[in-house]
């Protein structure tokens, strides 16, 4: 089993630049629309079209798994939660479910490392049942990680082949903000206090022992950070592992990816250094309250298009964002042109700038 | 004619707690969807009821008029364009139309002031042809600007009779950030360089031009700070004068409403002067890149959804904003409950808090 990714392709340049000059004929002052117009430049780039084709099939995939270390006490919610939210995305009643609708996405859930039985139809790409304990022992041996990342390679390529034109990767595992906070603080060399969260809403006495727990796992994993599998054996879990399989094949698939909060987040990172560039087909639906996402995106280079302080995973804030994504690709295909209103444009920029082609219907 | 307010009705304190209260049941963490939570709650108060229903008419109102500052060079584009585009926004061919789409929205379009002849169906409630130049005249007589007044609570009135639950102003008018930055000045105490900004997007010479006429008609302005008519008559326009109206009615009508940019929020901030407490049911959309929204957003204290560094107007950042209104109503409507859904709900939260009833279908 293969955890070498072949090279990742990035977004069209010069597609890209064709949509900035398409953005400049529509019946608006150039650069008026801010990073809507950035927004609907790159997935332009991505799809390799100009105008970009509205979304067919956005998708999003929910990892589900728990984590050992919930059992120094690191959460709030106790890990049973983790399976009856399994069934509670089939049956469409969590915030990603509901949040999808509106953006015309399906969402599909995935059972890595449950520490519960589930439905055969969400476990086929299950690899174990919650993870080691990352403050004393490794997550995974080398073998479920390498078979979690084959998981999650395999379920963009499937997702991908299936029609998906833009992807989400959610998460639901108690626990899972500790480990997405160990493999952020590794590869961005920041310090445990930096990074612990209250996640689902922890009490003082449970943040100082996730702040230890983190410490220790840290501890561990600095020893691995040039290996990317051995990071994520040593520090994640099957459930993020797989996420991070998923988003670096979905960017060898060309296929643009919103990312949502601190656990995707931190499988981005990992998945950053498995597949260099693969960064270029993410955005960033959102920065979500848990103090290691920042700098998660900072590392990733990447700009969140909602703060709402949320934190709550699943994909949830990526979901919310998809549909600024849609609008975007809306403007660019759908405004009138300066000629094709009747609209004056500016003296200038007709003066200085070759008219370009008008693409519009 | 009035241009008395009666006094605003703030949204329902005690349905907003309910919202809370069900937020509180809903299979997440409390607090996990932050503002999401928060938009949802508040929009439940507005509509006084929980769970909040859904949008059925969301409704953009385009007030267009043009500005006889334009003839001291301020704008990029020439005041031909204002009636270009109203005639833009009636084929659908604007940013707003194609917004509005994704929203669910509708796009109504009102000539208050332009310097062309438009249809009859948009110019039934025209007051002038443009408006005096602001450095050094009043924009309206005090008759003009009451007429104007008059005329956007009459549309908001007929738009609330008509059904719409949710409303947006946008703006149309070249060289309309003139008389905006010098209203929210005036209220705010600002200094012409801290509201001035580049508008469609002006050079540095217009700059200097926009800076001085700024300052002029803001020495104008702060002699009548005290009178909201006078103010908006001083150093308004028919377009904005019939926005402020707009708002304040909305507010009386209990009506929610998204705001867009600098235009609106200078209506926004004479509206509040208005009918204080108006501001209890508007959400700010977004912040534009204009300066001197942030001032009126500070003043207003409202806190921006988006941060997209639009500065196009035409209520395109409110109609972006639209989809996390319908998504926070539809999280707090459709959710599953811990109970329905058969989940466990953290066992500090469920000692501590007597059990809600369950409002779930």
């Amino acid at each position: 089993m293969s955890t070498e990714f072949p090279p990742v392709v990035p977004p069209d340049e010069t597609v890209l630049r064709e949509a900035e000059a398409r953005h400049a004929v529509l019946t608006k002052p150039v650069g008026s629309l801010g990073r809507l117009e950035e927004l609907g430049n790159w997935i332009a780039a991505c799809q390799g079209s100009v105008p970009p084709k509205p979304f067919v099939r956005p998708r999003v995939v929910v990892f589900a798994g728990d984590h050992g270390i919930t059992a120094q006490g690191v959460s709030a919610f106790p890990s049973e939660v983790t399976g009856q939210m399994v069934a509670n995305f089939m049956t469409g009643g969590a915030a990603v479910n509901v949040l999808a609708q509106v953006a015309g996405a399906t969402v599909r859930v995935v059972d890595m490392a449950v520490d519960a039985d589930t439905p055969a139809g969400v476990s086929q790409h299950k690899v174990r049942r919650s993870s080691g304990s990352i403050d004393r022992e490794d997550a995974l041996t080398r073998e479920q990680c390498e078979l979690a990342i084959a998981a999650g390679r395999a379920l963009a390529d499937e997702e991908v082949d299936a029609g998906a034109d833009v992807l989400v990767a959610g998460d639901m595992g108690i626990g899972n903000t500790t480990p997405a906070a160990v493999l952020i603080a590794s590869l961005t060399g920041s310090e445990p206090v930096a990074v612990v969260g209250r996640g689902t809403g922890i009490d003082d006495q449970a943040w100082m022992r996730k702040t230890a727990a983190i410490r220790d796992a840290l501890r561990r994993a600095r020893l691995v950070i040039s290996d990317p599998v051995a990071l994520l054996a040593t520090a994640s879990g099957a459930d993020i592992a797989a996420m991070a399989g998923f988003l670096a094949q979905a960017a060898v698939r060309k296929t643009p990816v919103v990312l949502d909060g601190v656990v995707v987040g931190a499988a981005a990172v990992v998945a950053e250094e498995m597949a260099p560039g693969a960064r270029e087909w993410w955005v960033a639906g959102h920065q979500s309250a848990e103090p290691a996402h920042a700098i998660a995106l900072g590392h990733l280079n990447l700009k969140p298009l909602l703060e709402f302080e949320m934190r709550l995973g699943e994909g949830s804030g990526a979901v919310l964002a998809l549909p600024l994504l849609i609008s975007a690709v809306k403007v660019l295909a759908e405004m009138a042109t300066f000629e094709s209103a009747g609209v004056t444009n500016r003296e200038d920029l007709t003066r200085e700038e070759p008219a370009p082609e008008d693409p519009a219907e």
